[in-house]
């Protein structure tokens, strides 16, 4: 048997995205875990995260999906296609910050099983199986680092570290694993495999769509992140007894450092520059006792590796003129990530094709994506936050911006699909 | 029996003052709750506290001395006087900050007890009795506030609202004063009563004599604190995807804050000042997320009234400029104390009549001889601290000014012990 794949399959299928079966299906998933404030508190691998899986895999299996999990815990709702080809995928995650929203990885879950029924709606058969994913861990909240599911999808080596990693109680991520392969026993485990493309649709998470009054966003990549850990040092000594002249007060010199590489990091990124000074802890941080050891840390973004690596030579400088009381501990860096051309393009062309106005932008946050671009063509949708608000219970998206991005899923998934290479 | 009370007895008290016998008492003390460190952890009635205090009463009751306690656990050892008149006082404390050292306050307590052991060498016999008093809880470490004892024997009405504070396992301090009572159920139990004077030796906790090099300080008074807590609030939001120009971060302001003030206060307060922002907490803490609330404590202390009066104008007018973002909470104020002149002239001349350098001093911290103000006239020696280090295991004094101290105590008692009104 052979088919046609024209365009129109992927209109008619953006077009049977409906609107009311999404915003139930987030309301839905927003209970589980609700916080009084409206928020979500959703732990990775928490008893409410296992609910919301089950909940996820039967309504899967009524849609004629077959559901398979992996060594990760990461869950593959998977739509047959015509041909034994790699399959394209989409999803994200369903963890979340303990303050957390409804729509950071809900949405994009959410709106992959939206384009698995609007296709079923539409009678819509593709070349190629579409899979929707729920990456394990995403946040980081829970166990350290964040986005364990899709990283060691693309890459299994990373498994065995992390399951050894314990939470805040003492619970190892090894031991959530085990525990959610016996609430799902009659789940197959697959392995890692070829992909043959996976685009990811998000909240920005920030206000760059909205102060442009742009429904979508054609994500062209990720910008690149230094984490620093910075250490000052002075001398404890009393409030009350030691005089100016004579003291060596760690947070003086800290926020000194501080305005320092907060200039030179806005000199050397310009307007892309994204510079933060989150975590402070001060010691010994009593009332009456001069600090005697700040530490801080360094969070710096930017698209252009010039421009982090400037940045890198900028805070050696500045931390070696201060030999002996300011330390530097590098955390993590990623370099920028960009997306496959192929794959933006697809983004690009389903915003033209639904009529939609559309903007390229880059990622300031991290996502699944990150760690699938490098195992498959790879973009991302982004539609507005109200207020660039996130990690937030006050997260929130107008419907149509949900609806959009659905149906802007849904054709680039489609076009995707019907690829013979 | 009449006796005439010349010069020469305060003379051969401070000559009998026996060094050996002294450093040995302290190097005794700071065995009951050593750190490996070489610091003393003794914490406020705890079972160390009690031990302590046990073998200096038997100490006491071996020189002859009579030993009560009072509701608030003060223990007051007395050597009694020719007269039926009020008592000259000295002492201070013997608990300790958790990583306290082995003078603050035992030094005090120790150089009374070498008073009343050189008194009985020397054949002295005084007007007035001299009582050695062991203050309960001056540190605050472990009851807030501090001062618990000195403070409730000069009000005692403060006592109930102390008896229901708990410590950081929910123990209430009036269950250690009961227990206490317990472990000494063959003392007498007095109220609080006239003091002909109270003089306080201690250690300077701050560097002014070791960097004049003068071996005692003639300390004039007390000077006067503002204890502030200051909100500084802003939004949270993601570190990533956050443009600078539309972040509201709340350490940006915070630092904006502090810079403000330390200016004001610095200018205000010239050379006298003392401004410290000790205590910071950042909200959420989190490394990729903007700060949305600091809150910093604000330490200012002076000797001079107008001063700190013109502080709180500028704090208020400070304040006031970023009416919504910034608020400011009250925590504690205490005027600056000044020493009465006769308490004070009586410490002078005894430098003088030893032959020792001495210069005036305004005490920096706070000390029991804060509240016996309020009763009584009071003044207090000071000796050096090397490197101006307290409140640390490395606290030290060289042991030739822990004579001299102890010989400038000895004396000034005996002088006050012998005036008739």
């Amino acid at each position: 048997m052979t088919h046609s794949y024209d365009t129109t399959s992927a209109l008619r299928a953006a077009e049977h995205v409906d609107p009311a079966r999404l915003l139930d299906s987030i309301d839905a998933l927003a209970t589980i875990g609700a916080r009084a404030d409206g928020g979500v508190d959703r732990p990775a691998l928490s008893a409410l995260d296992i609910d919301a899986r089950r909940g996820l895999i039967e309504r899967a299996q009524a849609l004629g999906c077959t559901v398979s999990t992996d060594a990760c815990a990461n869950l593959f709702f998977r739509r047959p296609g015509n041909e034994d080809l790699p399959p394209v995928m989409t999803g994200s995650h369903i963890d979340t910050q303990p303050t957390g929203g409804r729509l950071d990885g809900a949405y994009g879950v959410l709106a992959g099983f939206e384009c698995l029924a609007a296709l079923a709606d539409a009678g819509v058969r593709t070349r190629r199986p579409l899979e929707v994913a729920i990456w394990t861990n995403e946040e980081g909240s829970r166990f350290q680092p964040g986005a364990m599911g899709s990283s060691s999808f693309v890459d299994p080596a990373r498994l065995a570290g992390y399951r050894s990693v314990r939470d805040a109680a003492g619970v190892t991520f090894g031991a959530t694993l085990d525990a959610h392969r016996a609430a799902f026993p009659s789940l197959d485990t697959r392995a890692s495999g070829a992909v043959h493309a996976f685009i990811e649709l998000h909240i920005e998470q920030g206000p760059l769509l909205e102060l442009a009054d742009t429904p979508l966003g054609v994500v062209t990549g990720i910008q690149g992140v230094r984490w620093h850990s910075i250490r000052c040092t002075g001398a404890a000594a009393h409030a009350g007894t030691t005089p100016m002249r004579v003291r060596r007060d760690a947070m003086t010199l800290a926020v000194h450092v501080r305005g320092a590489i907060e200039t030179f990091a806005l000199e050397l990124g310009g307007d892309a520059a994204r510079i933060t000074f989150g975590s402070w802890r001060v010691e010994p941080n009593s009332i009456n006792t001069i600090p005697s050891a700040v530490t801080f840390t360094v969070d710096f973004r930017h698209p252009d590796p010039a421009v982090l690596a400037s940045f890198d030579a900028a805070l050696a400088d500045c931390i070696a003129q201060h030999r002996t009381d300011v330390h530097l501990e590098p955390l993590f860096e990623h370099p920028p990530v960009h997306f496959a051309e192929s794959a933006i393009e697809r983004v690009r062309a389903a915003c033209v094709a639904l009529g939609a106005r559309s903007q390229p932008i880059v990622s300031g946050a991290f996502h699944d994506a990150l760690h699938l671009a490098k195992h498959c063509p790879t973009a991302m949708i982004f539609v507005p936050s109200r207020g660039g608000i996130s990690h937030n219970p006050l997260e929130a998206t107008d419907d149509v911006h949900l609806v959009s991005g659905t149906r802007a899923l849904a054709h680039c998934l489609v076009e995707l699909c019907n690829e013979a290479r």
